[in-house]
């Protein structure tokens, strides 16, 4: 499997230390039934991750320092309770990022992969934001936040995918299927999040 | 406003009755920011409404009996739990779909559409499902089946913002601020369903 570094800190895929996620890969089936995710999706992503290789680091400073770090209410995640900048924090959450987009297109959508989604949901809530790398930070990212962030990717992914000469309609088809395949993944994500309510005042 | 059509049943946006959300219109402007929604995307809204009136019937249709009907976990939700059709409710809850397009689209986003969305979030939840309609069918939509679907709405919703003859640089504008829409929409309902937490064993 590609990976974006040799040693990611904090990258724990496929580990056993990951819990099992209560999804099964026939609950799967049904999400991408749902969602219309076809092999011809997969085949899809399978070009988008050959075409993104090599630009993940382009694509995730493109986001976090180009649109992140400009939204003090998105910023604020990766930064101290009193907003000051955790370096380290960054870089590591950085290449999980990077290794994230691979994953979304490379990786088979197999109990692994369902089991690192949850584990990657819980690592955005109160029950294990900061734990991997030790840090002080905010105590989770609001699920709308994720939510709406996730049409910033989507839009700015576009050329990434377009950047190796692709067709207009192979361009198409990558990113019809990359955002099927974030829209299966938040279907998996807001399951940890139901167990961490944000109360309402915390709008 | 543009309506589908005169007597819309259960249809009460900007009614007394539709509770007030926690969520504010300056909450909302921050969403905007974490969606990237512009006022170039408010523009495009508006003309995909202009485009999109008069196929809303054409559609639903093709959501509902092209693409649901045929997906047994989500055509449940418009049948009784024996999995019986139940006519009027599935011909009134489209209708609502269908003015839920151009409300998409033309409606202002202030305090009467944020309270609005809590309402239809509600209306897939246990707390609401059936209500209005006055109809025995499942309890609730998960909402991973929301998440999912709108993966579906956001493709096929394409050659119907194509259909009047705008530029492809328009319809790919129009369709931007759609799928910016659909995620902001998205990231409101989930609130009414942190409410009703499904167990696990539920997948």
């Amino acid at each position: 499997m590609k990976r974006v570094s040799e040693h990611i800190p904090g990258y724990s895929y496929g580990a056993a230390a990951v819990a099992k996620s209560p999804v099964s890969t026939l609950d799967l089936e049904k999400l991408k039934t749902s969602a219309g995710f076809t092999e011809e999706d997969q085949r899809y992503l399978q070009l988008a991750g050959e075409v993104l290789t090599g630009q993940t680091k382009q694509i995730v400073d493109h986001w976090r320092s180009g649109i992140i770090a400009s939204i003090p209410n998105l910023a604020r995640h990766s930064r101290s309770p009193e907003g000051a900048p955790i370096p380290e924090y960054l870089a590591k959450s950085n290449l999980r990022f990077e290794q994230w987009i691979l994953d979304t297109c490379l990786r088979p959508y197999d109990q692994d992969w369902i089991n690192y989604q949850q584990e990657i949901a819980l690592r955005h809530t109160s029950a294990k934001k900061n734990q991997v790398d030790g840090v002080q930070s905010t105590p989770f990212v609001p699920l709308r936040d994720v939510m709406t962030f996730v049409a910033v990717m989507n839009e700015t992914i576009k050329p990434y995918l377009a950047a190796r000469g692709s067709s207009a309609e192979e361009v198409a088809k990558m990113h019809l299927a990359w955002c099927k395949s974030i829209q299966m993944q938040l279907a998996l994500w807001i399951g940890p999040y139901g167990d961490t309510r944000q109360p309402p005042t915390e709008w």
